[in-house]
């Protein structure tokens, strides 16, 4: 792996993704990864900045905090860039009127978005809700717009519980796509304006930052392609042939946050 | 549209369509389309050769025959050309023990294949089947295989039915194949293979023979790209922007079926 300190050198600011590095989602809402609770306190008591930098899309930020805060993290609302507040935004901005295929843990973060005579179809990952009567209705709204317009939170392919790899919103994205001979807007990771957003909120330049994360698609290429450097941890949905990816190539590969953290303040604590 | 004689010249049989041609599926089974049981008959009086060349998946070929028998059809069996017996051929050839995510309607077409110990998947028009839960189902499975094998009956995107447009096997097939990486292989129509295993079956070579379908891309184009000539009819599926497709252009457009056996036999009945 050669070198950690020319690697790390120069790195002030961290942003962590949440499910597969911090914990494994599933019944009773999951645990925490072995290492990952303390792993986040040192960061935290640290010089390096963090902020949490997630795709998740079936529970409000609210929800997703709260479950984090009982599993032992130190995480609060303000610090997690999620794809629901995104979109939002730019629902608002456009004028936008969704369909919602989404789950019912992250409709609340719709609270004020007119829902009414729809105009677009946002989709989410939607778990058990991914019905064919769900992905029909929103096929069928889509194909009665001129100009379509699907919103996907994230493209991921899929992602790991505790009782295995579990579908992403990423193929029922491509599902639809390929139904209404259209291409969605991805809002979340990998998308550069989702990356830089995070920067953004952290204060940090891509150059000074690292991302950590367990996809190696969504999270590593993603983030490399802002400017960032990008770890990918061995736990969550890692698969030992993400190693030999054809396209994205991690700046390093470490056993899971805590081996990250501990290679990030002995090379950056200076 | 010009010379119908000229177009038609040379034409010894007809491959039709069934659903969106011959009749609309839907509560009940469905209805046949104005005029589509006449235009059978006088077909089948005429000197031309015909044969039925469907992507249906949900039914095995006799509960489609039993229906469409109802509905006042001329149709056996030994007439249709259907996906899943093409499927079995195939399994039986190489060896393969699918996982089965398909409607129960076709099920007993693979009651003679061995299903234990799964080394593929084969996805159908599976309808209300297609659950999160069965989709999770086919995707662990295609992911613990080292080389996973996806078979497809066709790769339509929707059919339509008489409470409105519905998503085909095409877009859960993308999806699929965009979680695990991989390519499905097709078994229908647009695959060469298939239209070709039709033509044998009805005795007459590519260029003396004329499909006509509702779907432009996978009978239009499929069938054209085979050698034969294609009629676009303007029933089921048909929605007036298949007349300016990009990439397919019919050899003709009619308004059903009716009108294409009238135009049939009018300009090849000599």
């Amino acid at each position: 792996m050669a070198a950690w300190g020319e690697l790390l050198a120069g790195v002030r600011g961290v942003l962590l993704d949440i499910s597969g590095v911090l914990y494994d989602g599933g019944e009773g809402g999951g645990e925490p990864i072995a290492g990952s609770v303390e792993a986040v306190a040192r960061l935290k008591r640290s010089p390096l900045k963090v902020r949490f930098c997630t795709n998740e899309s079936q529970k409000s930020r609210g929800d997703l905090v709260g479950l984090l805060r009982r599993l032992g993290f130190d995480i609060s609302e303000g610090e997690v860039t999620a794809p629901a507040p995104a979109t939002c935004l730019i629902l608002k901005e456009r004028g936008l009127r969704p369909h919602l295929l989404v789950h019912d843990g992250v409709r609340s973060e719709f609270d004020q978005i007119d829902t009414s005579n729809p105009n677009c179809v946002v989709i989410a990952d939607a778990g058990e809700s991914f019905s064919y009567h769900n992905m029909n209705k929103a096929f069928q709204v889509l194909m009665e717009l001129e100009n379509p317009v699907l919103l996907s939170l994230g493209k991921g392919r899929y992602y790991k519980e505790t009782s295995g790899l579990l579908l992403d919103v990423g193929p029922y994205m491509k599902a639809l796509e390929y139904a209404c001979g259209i291409e969605a807007e991805v809002v979340g990771k990998p998308s550069p304006e989702f990356f830089k957003s995070a920067l953004q909120e952290m204060g940090v330049e891509a150059h000074q930052a690292v991302m950590i994360g367990d996809d190696i698609v969504g999270d590593v290429g993603g983030a490399q392609r802002c400017g960032m450097r990008a770890l990918q941890v061995r736990t969550g949905k890692y698969r030992p042939s993400d190693e030999h990816h054809p396209e994205v190539k991690a700046d390093g590969y470490v056993d899971n946050l805590a081996e990250a953290v501990d290679l990030l303040l002995q090379h950056t604590d200076k």
